[in-house]
């Protein structure tokens, strides 16, 4: 143990360590992720149709399958500077708790007033609207992180910041939303009356709480008539990805200092932004035959896109606005549960992950929540941090191969993504510690019926 | 500016870098703080008689005039580990937006769960409660972030941890009580029904909010009454200055890597644990004539104990069952206004603090609540970091003595004290945004009127 407690508690890279570009990880994809097609003729999006959309800047970012490394701007390094290197710790207590001869290292992103690692995207796709000249952006959200991410973001490049943010959210995370207003940002609830699919959705489903495709569809509608407005995105997209590389190169380089290999990546997986930027330069060395990891996604069991969804063209958004990506997916329709983790209710993916898993380079598995919130106070009493309900997702399933380890006597090394905290969720715990959280899963045919309206499409 | 950027944004200690010694600023001074007194004899409270309410160990650090240092026991090293070294950031951010020649750098303690420095002395306590074989340790919190840490840090010694929170906290912070449960502690609202005192105040005062001297007095009751249990506090006594100086040690071990020395050193004020943490070891220099620096104190206009109390001996608690102690204070029955800086409302400070400042060896201001409010926004804005209001009080003087260095051109340097973070403090940053926070100043005929019912006591 002595021996061992030569790697510190936390690593820390020096400020000059920090990465200087984005890792692509397409670029060492024999198997491309499919392109966005055009909702109207399937065909594939061109950089001027997207345009309409997204910034110049990141569109060019969206379509690049071939440039492995993409620099990080002087700004934006500035900007991260303010925040990161987050930590890499090693769970010594953990590790004791669970009497496990596992070694168990997490990414800690929740050092920041969101909570989370959506500001490592969020500053780069304001910093490249800022550059553009745009008077502003427009997003949704809905747990709150990625609204308040872009709004920290907005403020620091001074520009307009319209967040959509999902009804039920809106009402039950009143903290949230007035983080988003310390920082100058404007929240609307969604379906609100301000844009046409909103009243639609409003008039064809009076009184709904409003869900993440909606509100997506509105914030696509402001930015699109609002001249000299863009629309903004916090997962999914391929650009998002390479903004979250950040995450996975500090990562192998914390590890690279100490020359520790891991055996196991483990992440939790929403849109797929956390996952896709832990495991980006680990998977590339995979691709490219240099080295081996498992690799694995942990979805909630009652939104799960890559266990039991299918891999297919489908919508982004309820109101069918947005490109149609081919990726796994549960149906734009689809209205996940009551899952407290509302950064991982969505139901698509990542189309850069849904390829890589559908080629077998990494595997998912899905938890349920109450066993996820078990974990996630196992883990607040001995590493002293609160963590969020979408990183308890990692953290169970980084508990349950630490506890095979125990079994087997094997020393793995495992490491995962600890994405944020759960200060601004503790309505979940607290339903947790009263026993009325529920464990819902979507039956086969609740899920065949939403995967039967997927899109038509001939590839 | 290419020359300054060598400093880097966040300057964090290496692990073996960390204090191993807390460092006692009472064996530097010539005028020692006053002690404690049994309130009813006024003779100084023996060792034996502390014993019955607070840990041996923990007697012997409060009683400690002499040694300048005292080891960090390893276990309490090991925990500080988990959540340490804190990073002392430069603040280039607001200083660019202040267009201030003045260098600024801030001490931040709030990247823990806790969400403040509370910790670092809560984990001490618990330690040497768990080595005299104690089954467990009561306490009061206010705005919470004590009673946080301290239920941490029993989590980790497996200690039973009973929190009586001030009933109008209790009510309108329910998520910070959720963040106590996780971690395993008992919290009930103040004054209840389970003590005598308890039950005396809800008599006298029927439906009172309480406050935090009647949740000392009942925390202090059900320790003394239950075999095995002692009471602890979070701020006030020496023994607390003591462990917090660890901040005060990381700062200067940080500024010293760089050759930095500041000339002013702020920290906001409540029973005076942050401040008196952060400035020992500058305290120090200048006792011993080694170095001078400013040292600026900040009170809530609202709770002036520095600016506008007395310094005599008071009671700690409304229920007067502990001892006296001697202090800046406003009287044990002040009950200050609805300031939203929970844990700056405490009647009194620190003897320690009281005696430097009696000696004019440091500076103290009071602040109106809004001012604090406007430098929160603006340090949240460019900073990253949305503060604690406790915390907002230091912002707020940095802010003003940066901004008369821009007048003078001086450029000195700034160093303050972020004790936390203010995720839990959003209902006053609503209230700010919608113009309903007010400045209320007691006038000088109420606190003449508190002042009037000090305790008769001949030194």
């Amino acid at each position: 143990m002595a021996e061992e407690r030569k790697i510190p508690y936390k690593i820390y890279l020096e400020e000059d360590e920090m990465p200087k570009a984005w890792y692509n990880v397409r670029a060492d994809m024999k198997n491309k992720p499919a392109p966005l097609l055009n909702p109207g003729t399937h065909q594939p999006m061109t950089a001027e149709e997207l345009e309409g959309v997204f910034c110049r800047d990141l569109v060019e970012q969206e379509l690049d399958n071939d440039n492995a490394y993409i620099d990080i701007p002087q700004e934006i390094r500035d900007f991260y500077k303010m925040y990161r290197p987050s930590p890499l710790v090693r769970a010594y207590c953990l590790e004791e708790k669970l009497q496990t001869p596992a070694k168990i290292y997490y990414k800690f992103e929740g050092n920041n007033t969101s909570g989370s690692h959506k500001l490592n995207s969020a500053i780069a796709q304001a910093y490249y609207a800022k550059k553009q000249g745009l008077k502003g952006v427009t997003t949704e959200t809905g747990a709150g992180q990625w609204g308040t991410a872009l709004s920290m973001a907005c403020s620091y490049f001074d520009l307009d910041c319209k967040v959509y943010m999902v009804k039920v959210s809106y009402e039950q995370k009143p903290f949230r939303r007035e983080v988003m207003k310390v920082y100058g940002a404007s929240v609307t609830p969604s379906p609100s009356m301000e844009t046409e699919i909103g009243k639609k959705i409003n008039a064809e489903h009076p009184g709904t709480t409003g869900s993440l495709g909606c509100a997506i569809s509105e914030a696509v509608e402001v930015a699109v008539k609002n001249p000299g407005y863009r629309y903004v995105l916090g997962s999914v997209l391929n650009q998002v990805l390479l903004h979250q590389s950040v995450i996975g190169l500090e990562t192998k380089a914390a590890l690279n200092k100490y020359d520790i290999k891991p055996d196991i990546i483990i992440g939790c997986a929403g849109g797929g932004s956390n996952l896709g930027g832990l495991i980006s330069p680990f998977m590339g060395e995979k691709l490219r035959g240099e080295a081996d990891y498992r690799i694995i996604a942990v979805e909630p069991a009652s939104c799960p896109s890559f266990t039991r969804g299918k891999f297919a063209y489908d919508f982004c958004d309820t109101g069918m606005v947005c490109p149609l990506a081919k990726m796994y997916t549960l149906g734009s329709d689809f209205i996940p549960s009551a899952n407290h983790a509302g950064g991982l209710r969505y139901h698509g993916m990542s189309p850069v992950l849904s390829q890589l898993y559908d080629d077998g380079l990494m595997e998912a598995v899905s938890v349920e929540q109450t066993k996820v919130f078990e974990a996630a106070e196992q883990f607040a009493r001995v590493e002293g941090i609160l963590p969020a309900p979408e990183s308890s997702h990692a953290i169970r399933v980084a508990i349950d191969e630490a506890l095979k380890c125990k079994k087997t006597g094997e020393e793995k090394t495992i490491v995962f993504g600890l994405t944020g905290t759960g200060y601004f969720d503790m309505v979940a715990y607290e339903k947790f510690h009263d026993g009325k959280m529920d464990d819902y899963i979507p039956t086969d045919a609740e899920l065949a019926e939403y995967a039967a309206k997927l899109p038509q499409v001939n590839e």
